[in-house]
C-alpha cells in the first residue's frame, strides 16, 4: 500500500465518499488509488471553484464532508473564493492539495507556489504531510478537523512523494470534539432579553433547519420576539408550513430600517448584525444604539442544544405552538417579462421539496418575496458573498440529493464566474434548472455607482459595469457545455420553458431576457 | 479631490495607463474616478484570471505595467493562478484590490477576508493603504515596485474609505532601483565556462528578445556554447532570422537527454535547470553529475548589460556572427486531421509579426518544432505551469499590440479555465485567432498516470481524464461570448478556416477535432 491508496482508505473507512476533482499531475497517485476504489464517487469539475463550490452545496445538503482534489497552490488559489464562501456557511470540506515532491521544493521549478500561504488564506486548519507513513493519519486528522465546530475548511497538503512511498494501512477519523455550549446563566438571560419586548431572535445555521427551526419558531411565538436571519443563509427550509422568518435586506437603508425599533437582539448560530458594505455617512452596523445583543450561541456552537434549551427554560413542549406560513401560490404571469413575473413563475411552478440556489444578485429580493409562500423548500444563498457561487453550489446539492429538483438563480454578470459548472451538471445528469437573468451587466454595480451620488455614467464606468456588447448568448453557452436551453422573451415563454425544465429529467438552462 | 482620484490621477502621470478590471462595491469610487479619466484605457474581464492574465500578457509584449482592479479577497484569489504565471514571467503589474472600510474591518461581514495574506501567497510587493492621503504615494510606490527587478507583482490594498476621503493630489512614481549587474570575475568565468566545449547559454527574459537575443546568438557562436532557454518562455523572438535555439523539453526523459552531454550551463536571465515535476525514480535535475552551473545573471538581474559585457569580454563587435534560422515553411496538409498536420497549417499560415500564445500542452511541441522556420514571430508560454494562461495572455497581447495577429493554441481542458477571455476578445475587437485543440480530455494526464506504470484505467480514472461525455462544443462556447467560431474536421478544414479567420479582423475561434 502506498501514501495515496492508505488515504483513499481512510477516507471511505471514515465515511467520506465524494471527491469533486480538478487533479493534475502532482495527484497522479491519488487518481490511481482512487481508480482502485470505484465506491468512491469522483466528481470532475472543469474548474477549481467548481469543485469547492460543489463541495459546499454537498454539506450544506448532506451535512456530509467531502473532498477536493485540487493542484498545487494556483489551483487551490483558484478554489478560495468558494472556499470563502463555504467557510461564511459553516461548511465542512477536506481539500486535498498536492504539491511537488518534499525533495523536488528546493529547485526553482516553474509550478512552485506557497501552498501552505495559500492554504493559510482561507482554511481554519492546513497540514503539511511528511512523509508517506503520515498520510493515513493526516488525512483521517483533515476529517476530524472538517467535521469539528459544526463544520470547518481543512486542507491538506500532500507532497507527491508522500503518495508513492510505503504506508501502512488506513486510519479512521475520531469523532469530532463535542460544540461548545452556552452557560444556565446565558440562556436565563436570553431568554429574559426575547421576553422584553421590541426583540429578535437572530438564526442561522443549523438554526434553520428542522427540527430546530421549529422550536426557534415556538421560542419566538412565546417570547414575542421577532424571528430573523442573515439574507445569506446556508440553507434555510421555508415556504408553506415553515415559520416565518424576516431576512436582514442588502440594501443599508432597508437594513437600518429592519432593525431600527429592536431594543435587543439574541444571536443562535449568527454573527452580530452588520451592514454588508461601509458607505459614507452611514453606519457600519444596522442595530440601533443601545440596542443590547445578547452572544448566546455564536456560529460553531451548539445551536440545536441552546434552542432546546431555551424552550425548556421557557417551559415550552415540542408541540408548543408557532407561527406558519401558508401556501399562498401566485397565478402563472403572462403578457411581456417583468421580474414581479418572473418571481411569480418561480413561486407557482416551484415544486415540493425544491432546493432553490439564488444568486440572482440583483432580482434576488422579489424572488424572495414570492417564493415566502411557495410549497416548502430549501432556499440556499451565496453566504460570502463571492459570486461565482451559484451554479457549483446547485451541483453539489444535486449530487447530494439526486431525488429533488434543483433550481438555480443566477445573474448574467454572476454565473460567468463558474459556467463551466454547467459541464459538470449535464456529465452527471444532474436534476438542476439553471435560470440566468440577462439584464446584461453588473447591475448591482450601477446600483452601489448611484448609491455613491454618481448619476452620470461616463465610457469607463459603462466600460466596467455592461455586459452587451457583445451580448452573451446563454442558450449557446449551455449547449457548448453540454446543457439545453432556451430562451425566455415573455412571461408565457418563462412558464412554458420552466414547466418543461422541470419536467424534464437531467440539467435545462432558461435565458430570462429582462 | 478624494483618494481615488489621486490614485488615477498618479497612474496617468506615472504612464500606467491600462486597467483590466473586474471591480466590485468597494471599488465603485476608483470607477467613478477612471470615469472621469477617459485617457485609461479600462478592459472589461469577467472573471479575475482574465484579468491578471492579460496584464501579463500586456507586459509581455510592450513592457508597460498595467493594472488590475479586483474586489477583496476572493476576487483576488481569483486571480492568483494567472499572476503566479506572471510573477514566474518577471511580468510588472500593479493590482488594486479594494477591501472594506478601515472601520468596518471590526465586524464580520460576509465578504471579510483575509487581503493582505491573499496578496502575500503570489505578491513581491504588498502594502494596505492607512489612509486616503496615503494613496497617491502608495500608488507611485506600487508601480515603481511593479517595474523593479525588470518587473513585480505589486499589490495595494485599499480600503474603502481610502478612496473616498480627502486627498491632496498626484504623484508620479520614482524610478525603480538599477538592476544588479554581475562582476567582471563572474563574466570572465562565464566567457570561460562557454568556450570550453560542452557548454550551454540558458537565457531566459530579456535575452529572448532583440537586441539581447542577437547577442546571446553572437556569443554562442563565438564559444561553440550551445543555446537554451526553458521551454516556459514568457517572450521569445523566434523564426525565420532569428538565432536558434534550443527549447528545455517537457517530458523527464526527453529534458534529461536534452542536458546528458553537459559539463557547464551559464544562465543569463534563467533560473538552474529543473523537471517540471519530480518522478519516482528519477532525478529532479536534468543536468548530469559535474556539470557546473555559473548563476551569472539570476531572473531579475541586468540581462541587456550582461550579454553585452559577455561579448565585450569575448572581443566581439556588434555585427558579429552569428547562426540564423532559414525560412523553411511546410507545404499545406490535407485530408485527415492529424497533429502533424495542424503544426504544418499553422507554420504554413502563420503570418510575419504574429504572436504565437501556446497553451497545447499536449499537442505543443510538435507545434513548436514546426514553427521554429516559420516566419519570423514571438512565442509566448504558459511560464509558471498553471493552466488557464492562453487566452488570457492572448487578450493582453493583443491590447498591447492592435496592429499585430495573435494565434492563442490551447487544449480543451486548458481553456476552459478562463474561456471568459473570449468576450473580452469580442467586447475588444481583439484580433486573436484561438485555436482549439478538442482531444477531448485532460491528456496530458493520461501520459502522467502511464508515467506511473499504470496501464489500465479505471472508472475514476476516465471520470477525472475525459472531457468528453457531454463534448464541449467549442463552436457553441465561442458564440456565446459573441466570437464566431469554426469547427475543423479534416486538414482541408483547417487550413480554409485559419486562412479566413487570419484574414478577417477581430477575433475567431477554431475548434480543431483530433
Amino acid at each position: 500500500m502506498n501514501g495515496a491508496e492508505s488515504l483513499v482508505s481512510s477516507f471511505l473507512q471514515s465515511g467520506l465518499d465524494t471527491c469533486f476533482a480538478n487533479p493534475g499531475t502532482s495527484e497522479m497517485h491519488f487518481v490511481a488509488a482512487l481508480d482502485r476504489h470505484p465506491d468512491m464517487r469522483c466528481v470532475l469539475c472543469l474548474f477549481e471553484g467548481g469543485a469547492s463550490g460543489a463541495a459546499d452545496g454537498y454539506f450544506r445538503m448532506s451535512g456530509r464532508v467531502a473532498a477536493t482534489m485540487l493542484h498545487l497552490a494556483p489551483g487551490f488559489a483558484n478554489a478560495i473564493a468558494n472556499l470563502h464562501n463555504a467557510r461564511k456557511a459553516g461548511s465542512g470540506i477536506v481539500n486535498v492539495m498536492g504539491d511537488h515532491a518534499t525533495y523536488h521544493l528546493q529547485y526553482e521549478s516553474p509550478l512552485k507556489g506557497d501552498t501552505a500561504g495559500a492554504s493559510a488564506v482561507i482554511s481554519e486548519w492546513t497540514r503539511v504531510t511528511a512523509s508517506a507513513g503520515d498520510v493515513a493519519r493526516d488525512g483521517a486528522a483533515a476529517i476530524t478537523a472538517a467535521r469539528s465546530g459544526g463544520g470547518r475548511i481543512a486542507t491538506l497538503i500532500l507532497p507527491a512523494d508522500t503518495a508513492w512511498g510505503p504506508a501502512e494501512g488506513a486510519v479512521t477519523a475520531a469523532a469530532p470534539p463535542a460544540l461548545h455550549r452556552p452557560d444556565e446563566a446565558s440562556i436565563a438571560a436570553a431568554a429574559d432579553r426575547l421576553s422584553r419586548g421590541r426583540s429578535a431572535l437572530l438564526i442561522s445555521g443549523p438554526a434553520l433547519r428542522a427540527p430546530h427551526l421549529v422550536r426557534a419558531g415556538q421560542i419566538a411565538a412565546a417570547t414575542g420576539a421577532r424571528l430573523m436571519s442573515p439574507l445569506q443563509v446556508p440553507r434555510l427550509q421555508r415556504g408553506a408550513g415553515h415559520p416565518p422568518i424576516q431576512l436582514q435586506p442588502y440594501p443599508v437603508d432597508q437594513n437600518l430600517a429592519a432593525h431600527a425599533d429592536l431594543n435587543g437582539i439574541v444571536l443562535c448560530g449568527a454573527n452580530r448584525p452588520v451592514n454588508f458594505f461601509a458607505y459614507p455617512g452611514k453606519p457600519s452596523l444596522p442595530t440601533p444604539p443601545g440596542c443590547i445583543i445578547e452572544d448566546l450561541c455564536l456560529p460553531g456552537m451548539d445551536v440545536g442544544w441552546t434552542l432546546q434549551a431555551l424552550a425548556d427554560h421557557l417551559e415550552l413542549d415540542d408541540d408548543a405552538p408557532f407561527d406558519t406560513t401558508p401556501l399562498d401560490l401566485p397565478a402563472l404571469p403572462t403578457g411581456a417579462m417583468e421580474i414581479a413575473k418572473v418571481a411569480d413563475a418561480i413561486a407557482a411552478l416551484m415544486p415540493e421539496n425544491a432546493i432553490l440556489v439564488n444568486e440572482a444578485v440583483t432580482n434576488g429580493a422579489p424572488i424572495l418575496a414570492a417564493t415566502a409562500t411557495a410549497r416548502p423548500h430549501d432556499l440556499l444563498v451565496t453566504t460570502g458573498g463571492a459570486i461565482g457561487q451559484g451554479l457549483p453550489v446547485a451541483t453539489g446539492a444535486a449530487v447530494a440529493c439526486p431525488d429533488r429538483p434543483v433550481i438555480a438563480l443566477s445573474g448574467d454578470g454572476s454565473a460567468m464566474y463558474t459556467l463551466q459548472s454547467l459541464w459538470t451538471m449535464a456529465r452527471e445528469r444532474l436534476n438542476v434548472t439553471v435560470l440566468i437573468f440577462a439584464n446584461r451587466g453588473y447591475q448591482i454595480l450601477r446600483g452601489e455607482l448611484a448609491n455613491l451620488g454618481v448619476t452620470e455614467v461616463g465610457r469607463n464606468a459603462h466600460a466596467m459595469f455592461d455586459v452587451e456588447d457583445p451580448l452573451l448568448d446563454w442558450v449557446a453557452l449551455a449547449r457548448g457545455h453540454g446543457v439545453p436551453g432556451q430562451r425566455a422573451e415573455t412571461a408565457d415563454d418563462l412558464v412554458a420553458a420552466l414547466g418543461e425544465a422541470l419536467a424534464t429529467p437531467g440539467p435545462q438552462l432558461i435565458e430570462i431576457v429582462l
